[in-house]
């Protein structure tokens, strides 16, 4: 056995109360080299006068990765604590694994009070909540110069006329705003989805709105709060939810506060506001090295005009909660998308998770990280990431090719072993966005590769997404290009596309409970014919899909009492680039 | 390359700022398994521009157990943003170790920013900061009932004479209180330390008064408010720090919320500050299984006289924390030890940490936990823990004998590596307590083998505590028999092990630096022998031990630029049972 492999960590996503007295146990081993794992466990204070270390429980295999198994535990405690250590069987020994290391199995070390991990008490308080509505969502992506222009009188001065230009510039408006989505909440209904995310919509300078002036305002070329008022009744009336976007690392060079200190320097009041190194503020200029990057003042990236905030400050804190809170007390959004959230402190975000869960019990908050996020979704910070390790694994398989089957299946568990499965449940899942090449476009514009994509997505844990458009087979290279501006004209649109994305969003309704908190198993992985299959499950239903994105024709199983429920490409036979969906009854 | 053993974890242990601008990144492999690492890392913005993944910097051996080999490198960043992956170098092979996995090193994949770990931002207010006073500290911990009686006039009713029992009994009083401390400091001040940890001093019903009744009172029978003033006061004027214990896991039975709840039941307006469960509130009487364990509250292990508080509650949290932060501003005390913080949720720890902190920046916050407690020392909840684990792999060697010389080694290091380094420097290493049999009974009163361990345990990272009456010989099984009364006449005193003990603390102080700050890295564990050898450096002082725990006399090397500070049974051997202490200037 390859001792060296084991790994369990107390108080984390290999430890963690799922319900109130439901608790996770998880435990990494080398793939197949361990036969089987039990559980010895029992109330801390007990382990002499009941001897419960005489027992024991076996683990199951959750699942596994090209390099890992993961065993898993769900178990209770009837005094709400817990001991445990895992007694670890492999092909030539036996193994005691507790808080005190790796030891040969036997009578004396299990014993031992000392040697077992510790549950010391299941606090509720600490139990990492997950909104039930987020597991139940599809969401809608916004970009709101670009959706919908429902109220000409507030374009700004310049704006180009809708769809004028086929590739629009860095710089360039276009007019969308508030009024033009609420035109379109209908289209949304019948669309399907039912949690809308918009980018930015504060007073801003550029068309991104990235650059937030004032976070207090709505940005007057979108409309104002009573538009935005609006927006969020009559999304609500049709149970669309609403999340906005808050730029809490920066703020825009032409907000009052940064004005400021670019005029006072060291005598601004908001000179503490930044990460400012020496006066005055300047970028690129102050350094000694030639052709240094050089900063007196630190930003978001290398871009001068969104200088750093200091959220150690407690100005700072007090202002950005007052915005947090603001917009949920008076206007009753749902979420909010945290951009740049890695680049924020830990402390400001466990305060911001208070503040806004105090408001609203449900509330969702999504931080924008791109890499492993453990630190952030301990239950006090963050309900989920946006799953960008999760969707370009998918992305680099179904779409790029770059990786294998077995690739794939290895990859996307690996991700989910990294965080608690109330995580998993929640997670932002979207192939692509603001920032990056449309769906479409990065699959060289072939439908059906970028539709079977959309469909394994969709059927993963998680709440997937849907950049505006890429129902209808818009495309778009990096941004700028993935922002043109929405097409509603049907005869441009493409209306395949738009049928089938209807079909699985409604696809992901009917489904809801076996594909949001259904266990995942990837059942094949074939690497000869690039085919996929997994099964989702609950305790009444078992869902079952197959993918292909080989070259060749493949055959599945299908018993009797399986439903094909969705496909494409595919009958008896599952044709390249086809998909099939089968559902049971249990 | 056994690659299932490479472990980093960004944002923990293994990846922290342990100054402002000084990050630490850790790196775990098989033992023995790779012969060198390299960092590839640079700002994530500037990947593409700089091409910063064509260098690297190699990190250091660290330290090694039976199992793993820890590499480190201390690093920073221009603009307080890194990502990094590790370059792994094996006997066979070479591998890229990053936040997507394991690959095999080529250009391709070392230049793909989504495969490096990040460190965001180096968050200040997020940092791990230790006190540095305690550093410098030697503690004395006093069970107050038994350190001195120096006020008669409260002695409670049927104390009994002090030295009157030779092995005092669960229930008995002898009159020990706060002006017998006053008395005595003289006597801490020559005995050379500089903290003294008190066991709870409010008021509670039972001797040891971990049944609290009120915490904002002194326990009549220690004194009153008055008197503990003068205490802080005057421990102060010596230079010594004072360091409560908080039992705020449960309550006294006898506390008027407690009563209220017994009296009022469900209609108690203290209800919600305990986990009761169903009412009468009653212990061992509510089951229905006969023989099992019965709560009808949730109690401190099964001890009814001792009714766990919800601190979930927020009444409860603003009581308790009103009464942590009346302590530091009315008193000034310096330090809380926390009872039982295991079994208290994170979320009041954090608030906690925050409200004592606010008052008194180098406040130490004490945790007893006697498992692995990294998810209580993030730098927002605990400073240190109670090092049980730590003190239980030294005691197992030099007192017990029941591991090598390369296990005791192993086992150190292990702990070690649990924990950021600014926790290791003021971890609290006590080798017996309240709550244990004496160091002298545990080592069959030999005492050169008592003193070897105290002495090795002082050589440590860590602040080191000594227990009352350990260093005049005092003995005593499990409590209560370890609670004996001070032996104050001299004649009783061990006038040899009082002289070794002044001996340890002044070596303490005098190579404070080094035995602080300074590495550890053991140069010697022979299993043949039982000896340990280990050096603890400085940029400008080297400090080297010898401890030979086996039964034939040892050589050790002494270079002429080293010179012996402290000794026993050591000359130019060392006998069985005796160490030496080296020190030299670099």
């Amino acid at each position: 056995m390859e001792k060296s492999a084991l790994l369990h960590r107390p108080d984390s996503e290999y430890a963690y109360l799922y319900e109130q007295d439901e608790f996770h146990i998880r435990l990494r081993t080398k793939k197949g080299d361990v036969t089987s794992v039990n559980v010895i466990k029992g109330d801390p204070y007990l382990i002499g006068e009941d001897r419960w270390y005489l027992d024991s429980e076996p683990m199951t295999l959750l699942t596994s990765t090209e390099q890992f198994d993961y065993w898993l535990i769900k178990t209770t405690a009837a005094f709400r604590r817990l001991q445990y250590g895992f007694h670890v069987v492999g092909h030539d020994q036996e193994v005691f694994y507790g808080d005190r290391g790796i030891f040969d199995y036997d009578s004396e070390v299990i014993a031992k009070a000392e040697n077992y991990f510790r549950m010391p008490y299941f606090q509720e308080m600490d139990r990492f909540k997950a909104p039930q509505w987020v597991k139940e969502t599809v969401w809608y992506q916004i970009f709101p110069e670009r959706f919908a222009n429902g109220d000409p009188s507030n374009d700004p001065k310049g704006t180009l006329p809708w769809s004028s230009k086929e590739h629009p510039g860095r710089e360039d408006f276009f007019g969308g705003d508030l009024q033009g989505v609420i035109d379109h909440l209908d289209y949304l209904v019948d669309l399907g989805i039912n949690g809308i995310y918009f980018c930015p919509i504060f007073k801003a300078h550029s068309n991104h709105k990235y650059d937030t002036i004032d976070y207090f305002e709505i940005d007057p070329d979108f409309g104002d709060k009573a538009t935005f008022k609006t927006l969020v009744d009559e999304a609500h009336k049709r149970g669309i939810k609403i999340m906005l976007d808050a730029v809490f690392n920066h703020m825009g060079y032409h907000s009052p506060q940064w004005q400021d200190v670019i005029k006072n320097e060291g005598q601004s009041q908001y000179a503490d506001w930044f990460h400012i190194h020496s006066y005055p503020v300047e970028f690129g200029t102050n350094g000694n090295q030639e052709g240094a990057k050089t900063v007196s003042y630190d930003t978001f990236a290398f871009t001068p005009r969104m200088p750093k905030l200091n959220t150690a400050n407690p100005e700072v804190q007090a202002y950005l909660l007052e915005i947090a809170t603001y917009w949920i007390e008076e206007f009753d959004i749902d979420a909010w998308r945290l951009d740049v959230a890695n680049e924020v402190d830990h402390h400001f975000w466990k305060k911001f998770y208070s503040e806004t869960v105090a408001i609203k019990e449900d509330f969702y908050i999504l931080g924008e990280i791109w890499h492993s996020s453990q630190s952030w979704l301990n239950g006090d910070e963050f309900h989920a990431v946006m799953n960008y390790a999760y969707t370009e694994t998918i992305a680099n398989f179904f779409v790029a090719q770059s990786i294998s089957a077995s690739k794939l299946v290895s990859g996307l568990n690996e991700q989910l072993m990294l965080y608690r499965q109330q995580t998993n449940e929640v997670m932002f899942n979207m192939l692509d966005s603001h920032d990056t090449a449309r769906l479409l476009t990065i699959a060289d514009e072939d439908k059906a590769v970028a539709q079977m994509t959309l469909a394994f997505t969709f059927l993963q844990h998680g709440s997937p997404c849907i950049y505006y458009g890429t129902e209808v087979g818009m495309t778009g290279e990096n941004d700028p290009d993935c922002r043109k501006t929405m097409v509603w004209e049907q005869e441009r649109q493409d209306q395949q596309f738009l049928a089938f994305t209807k079909e699985l969003i409604q696809l992901r309704k009917d489904y809801q409970p076996v594909l949001s908190l259904g266990t995942l198993d990837f059942i094949l992985a074939d690497d000869t014919h690039q085919v996929v299959g997994f099964k989702r499950e609950t305790d009444s239903q078992i869902l079952t899909a197959y993918f292909n994105r080989g070259t060749d024709s493949q055959s599945y199983q299908k018993t009797a009492d399986q439903k094909v429920v969705m496909s494409r490409l595919a009958d008896t036979l599952i044709q390249p680039k086809g998909f099939v969906v089968l559902v049971q009854a249990k």
